[in-house]
C-alpha cells in the first residue's frame, strides 16, 4: 500500500504512479477542491467525466458540519459523498489559522471560534488525526502551523513546532488505509526550509507536502523555495505542494519535482464568471462575448467546450442561472487536468524541458494570484 | 410532420406519438421547465439522462433576455441550450398577465413593464408568434388572455378575446416546423369552456391546450373543468394541459384525456428542500434525515436515488450547497416522468383504470397545490 514508483523524469520533472486504497494516481496530479464533500456546482459523475482523478475536502469544514463522526457513521467520506477515486483532507491547520474568527495557539494545539456559529473548539495534532480517521481519504496530514511569511521571528518557532506536531501527528495516527502525509515549512527562508525539508524527510511519512506558500510570497520567492526544498526530499516520496495554484504555478511547480497540487482558483473564478483560455482569464460577463459562437477555449475537449458557445455561456451568467457556475467549473477544472496530463505525457517522453517555456508563454495570462495576504484568503477551502 | 397517432386508451386515457421536428414524444408527457434556456441547476445531458423528452422554455423571459433575435442568430433555442429533443415555448401572455409589473390591455395586444428593469414593451399575437418563430421550439402557443377564474364578467370577454387573438395567431404564424397549438380558456364555467372548446376545435391547430388552470381553482373545478373540455376535443390532436402539476394532477388530468403537462413544480421545490416520495413530500432540511443512510425514495432509480443517501442531500442543505438542488431537482423531474412513463404502459396494456386509485393513494401526500392566486403564483415559469 502507497508505494510511489517513479515512471519517468525529465530534469526535475517527474511522473509516478502512487498506489492507494482507492486505486493508482497517476502524477503529477491536480486536485480539485470539495470543502464540503462536495466540488462546488458539480455531481461527483461530472467530476470524474472532467478527468479529476484525486479529490481534497477541508478537515476543518467537515469536522464543523456534518461532523466528522457523522461521515464516519455514513461509512467514511468516499461514501457519504460517493467520490470512489482517491481521497486527500487536510489537517484543518490552514483553515484554523486563516478562517476561524479568533484563535489561541499553545505548545499543545489551537483553541478556535467556528466561523459558522461561533461556538468554541480544539485542535491538536492527536484530534486532528482522530478526525482525518474518522473521515478516511486515503492521505491524510500532519496538523502543523502556517505562519505569516512575514514575520521571521515567528516562521522559526512556528516551525519547530510544526516538527514536534509531525512526531505527534505520526504517534496519533491508527489506519494502515491511509497514507499520512508530513508538511515542510519555514516561509521563504532558505536556511529555515532546509532544516524542516531534511527533518520531515527523516520521519517515516510514505509523502512529504510543501506547506506555508501560495500565502502572499511573491512568485521568486515560491520558485526559489521550492528550489531549496525538492532536492532534500526523498526521491521515492511523492511532495504535494499545498494549496498551489495558477496553470502558470503548476508548470514551475512539475518543473521543480512537485508531484501533486490542489487549488480552489479554478471553482472559485467559476463562480465568479472566469474561464482560463490561451488568450487569457476571460471575463464571461463581458457584453462582447454576447453573440461570441465559439466555445470557451477552441483547442478544449470538456463538456463545456464541446457542447456550448460563449453566448450560452454569457447569457447565464446576465440571466444569474446556476448552470453558468457548473459550466465554468467543468472546464477550468478540465483545463488544470488537462494541462497537468499534457505535462505528464511529456515527461515520459522526455519532452517535458523542450515545452516549459511554450507552456509557460501560453498560459501566462491566466497567472495572475490574488493578492490578500494568507489570514484572509481562504485559499485552500472553496467557500 | 406533427402527426399524433393513438397508440392506444383505456377509458379516456391515452398513449400516443406525436411526430416533431426534434423526434417523436410518447404521450402522455410531462415536460420540465427551462424558464431562462437552462432546466434550472441542471446541464442538458443531466436532463436526458433523467428521462426528459420535451422541455418547455419561456417567451416572455427569453425576449427580454437575451432576446429573441439574439436566440435565432445562435440558431435557434435547441442549438443555443443544447436540449436535442424537442421543446415548446409558451407564448408569453401568462407571464405578462403574473409576472410584469403594469400592464394595459387592449383589443390588439398587451404592453407591460419589464420585471427585470422596468422597460416597457408590448406583446400582440403577432409578435409572440414571431418571437416563437425566431426561438424556434417545435410546440408554441397562440397569444391568449389568462383572466383571474373569480371575476366572471372579464373570463367571458378574455375569451373571447383569445378566440380572436388564436385567429391572428395563426395567421401570423410562418414555420411549418413549428406546430402552433390554440388554447381554451373560459375560467371555471361549464358553459363558457364548452363555447372556448368548440371554438378552438374549429381551427386548424395540430394541438390544443387548456389554459387558465391551476391559477387558484380548486381540484373539483379543475376536474369538472376537464370533464368538460376533453370530450368536446378532437381526438387527432394532442392535449396539452398548461402548467399543471402535482403528481396527483397529472394521474387526474390522463385519467381525463390529457396528453401532455408542464410544471416548475419539481424545480422550485427542489430548491426549497422538498423531495417528492411515496411517503409524502420530505422537507430534506429536517434533522431527522441526519443520520439517515437510505435513499430519497427506495423505490426510485434516478441518479440521485441510486447514488446518495438522505443524510448526504441534507448535509448539502445545511451547508448551503447548490448541489442540493441539483440532486433534489434530478429526482423530482424523475419522479414525475416515471410516473407518466407508468401511466404510459398501464394505458398500453389496459390496466390503468385498475391502477389509478391505488396511484391517486400512493402519490396524495405530494399533492398539496399552493394555494397563491393566479398573479401572484409565477407559476409556469421558474424563477
Amino acid at each position: 500500500m502507497f508505494e510511489f514508483t517513479l515512471t519517468a523524469t525529465d530534469g526535475r520533472a517527474r511522473a509516478g504512479v502512487f498506489r492507494t486504497p482507492h486505486g493508482d494516481l497517476k502524477t503529477p496530479v491536480f486536485a480539485p477542491v470539495g470543502t464540503q464533500a462536495t466540488v462546488k456546482t458539480l455531481s461527483p459523475a461530472q467530476v470524474a467525466e472532467l478527468g479529476a482523478s484525486l479529490v481534497l475536502s477541508n478537515t476543518y469544514h467537515l469536522y464543523l458540519r456534518p461532523g466528522d463522526e457523522l461521515v464516519r457513521e455514513m461509512g467514511g467520506l468516499h461514501n457519504f459523498m460517493q467520490w470512489p477515486n482517491p481521497m486527500l483532507t487536510d489537517s484543518g491547520g490552514f483553515q484554523v489559522f486563516s478562517l476561524s474568527q479568533t484563535r489561541k495557539v499553545d505548545e499543545d494545539g489551537v483553541t478556535f471560534k467556528s466561523h459558522i456559529d461561533g461556538s468554541m473548539h480544539r485542535f491538536t495534532p492527536e484530534r486532528s488525526i482522530q478526525i482525518q480517521n474518522n473521515l478516511g481519504a486515503d492521505i491524510i496530514m500532519a496538523f502543523d502551523e502556517c505562519a505569516d511569511p512575514n514575520n521571521h521571528a515567528y516562521i522559526k518557532k512556528a516551525m519547530e513546532r510544526t516538527h514536534r506536531w509531525a512526531e505527534r501527528s505520526l504517534a496519533a495516527h491508527s489506519r494502515a488505509d491511509q497514507a499520512l502525509f508530513g508538511i515542510v515549512q519555514g516561509g521563504v527562508d532558505p536556511a529555515l526550509r532546509t532544516v524542516s525539508a531534511e527533518f520531515i524527510s527523516s520521519l517515516p511519512f510514505p509523502g512529504i507536502a510543501i506547506g506555508g506558500l501560495s500565502v502572499g510570497e511573491t512568485k521568486d520567492e515560491m520558485h526559489t523555495t521550492l528550489d531549496v526544498v525538492t532536492p532534500i526530499l526523498p526521491e521515492n516520496k511523492p511532495r504535494y505542494l499545498m494549496g498551489v495554484g495558477t496553470p502558470e504555478d503548476l508548470i514551475n511547480g512539475i518543473a521543480r519535482g512537485v508531484d501533486i497540487f490542489d487549488c480552489v482558483l479554478p471553482t472559485r473564478l467559476a463562480r465568479h464568471h472566469a474561464a482560463f483560455s490561451p488568450e487569457g482569464r476571460l471575463n464571461m460577463m463581458n457584453a462582447t462575448f454576447a453573440r461570441d459562437s465559439r466555445p470557451l477555449d477552441e483547442t478544449c475537449d470538456c463538456y463545456t467546450c464541446r457542447t456550448f458557445t460563449r453566448a450560452y455561456i454569457r447569457h447565464l451568467i446576465v440571466a444569474k442561472e446556476l448552470l453558468a457556475g457548473t459550466l465554468l467549473s467543468i472546464h477550468n477544472l478540465h483545463t488544470m487536468i488537462n494541462l497537468v496530463n499534457d505535462m505528464r505525457t511529456a515527461i515520459i517522453d522526455g519532452t517535458f524541458n523542450d515545452k516549459v517555456e511554450s507552456w509557460l508563454a501560453q498560459w501566462r495570462g491566466n497567472a495572475e494570484r490574488e493578492k490578500k495576504p494568507a489570514t484572509e484568503s481562504h485559499s485552500r477551502s472553496d467557500s
